[in-house]
């Protein structure tokens, strides 16, 4: 799973862009899901429907599920930290594309600009710019209409790209050093090699054990 | 996490029996999430939201994060397995009461009767039974109003249930016999003793590993 971050002030044209990309990343075969940052807030479900009256009775989230799609609204915890909403929220994605968090830093960020409204970079730690106009920059450019170009882009980051592994422990996310992860993986594949499972290759593992 | 259907016919009292559930779970200390069967599809947000067209674009699940609430919209797998929503979805409720679903065999079910409405069971694997009337029966039976009783009895099917462990490869979950279950326990909860965690007892382990 790669988490790719689009930013940008109003008006660049985010959820366009994030529209393309979507488009030409299934194209190519990738499941793709999104987050989008509401710091106002968002309504999903009016107060006369049963998901609301559970919450206001006190459950910390409702899951609706129906033939089609699974709904839920949950109370947020930590500050929602991007990995683990990806993770718990949209695991069997391969790319998850961001709306906003411009500040998150464990996210890899592409910075919109447009002219007109936004001309100068503002994200430092940008790691790509997307202009419908020519700017200086020792980043990679793209132009907002050449989405075949900017997926190549993502396609290159994804291969490149860090294992994505976390541990939780009761609640925690525990970090892990580089010896930990691959003493952990080699333990976890081991043992898993000892069962009979009808994959030709395993790219994922999700364990849950309460004890 | 515990999982408890609560089914009946329309109109036997279902929301409101959740709802009472709910707020002495809460009293008692205990996090509460619920799932809802929507047999008919549900609706979270107008075709002109940003979450309405990225699905639209192809987008396997949008996930909205405000400061108070997460909300996602997601296409189903599987046959949106109970224990799979409640672990992806609810992983840090205690209780999870489930509406609807009255053939899920995974789950333990209570059925709910009302005079006038529904005066016979019709769920064989039930494990109790509330009604607001004398009824027949070996099994625990619970008037409605009776919500403290409902709840020890919650409590205690709580604490004699087996753990939930769960292992998912790639997308698909595996069948764990106890042994296999235990013995991934044990060489676990082994490997992170040696890790300096600050928790005073491990009640709940929560692995994603990419391979």
């Amino acid at each position: 799973m790669l988490l790719i971050g689009i930013t940008g002030v109003s008006d660049t044209g985010k959820t366009r862009l994030i529209n393309q990309l979507i488009t030409e990343l299934n194209k190519r075969g990738y499941r793709v899901g999104c987050i989008k940052h509401c710091p106002r807030g968002f309504k999903f479900d009016p107060p006369d429907k049963d998901s609301f009256k559970f919450r206001k009775s006190g459950a910390r989230g409702v899951v609706l599920s129906s033939p089609n799609e699974i709904g839920l609204i949950k109370k947020s915890t930590d500050e929602n930290k991007l990995e683990d909403l990806a993770i718990n929220h949209l695991s069997d994605c391969d790319f998850v594309l961001i709306e906003g968090y411009k500040r998150a830093k464990a996210v890899k960020k592409i910075e919109l600009l447009r002219i007109g409204i936004s001309e100068k970079p503002r994200i430092k730690d940008s790691i790509a710019i997307i202009s419908n106009f020519l700017i200086k920059t020792k980043k990679p450019t793209f132009h907002p209409d050449d989405i075949k170009n900017i997926v190549n882009f993502l396609e290159k980051l994804s291969k490149g790209r860090d294992k994505m592994t976390r541990l939780k422990i009761n609640e925690k996310t525990i970090p892990l050093n580089s010896f930990v992860k691959n003493a952990l993986t080699n333990i976890l594949l081991g043992f898993l090699s000892t069962l009979k499972i009808d994959e030709d290759r395993i790219y994922k593992v999700d364990i849950r054990l309460e004890a």
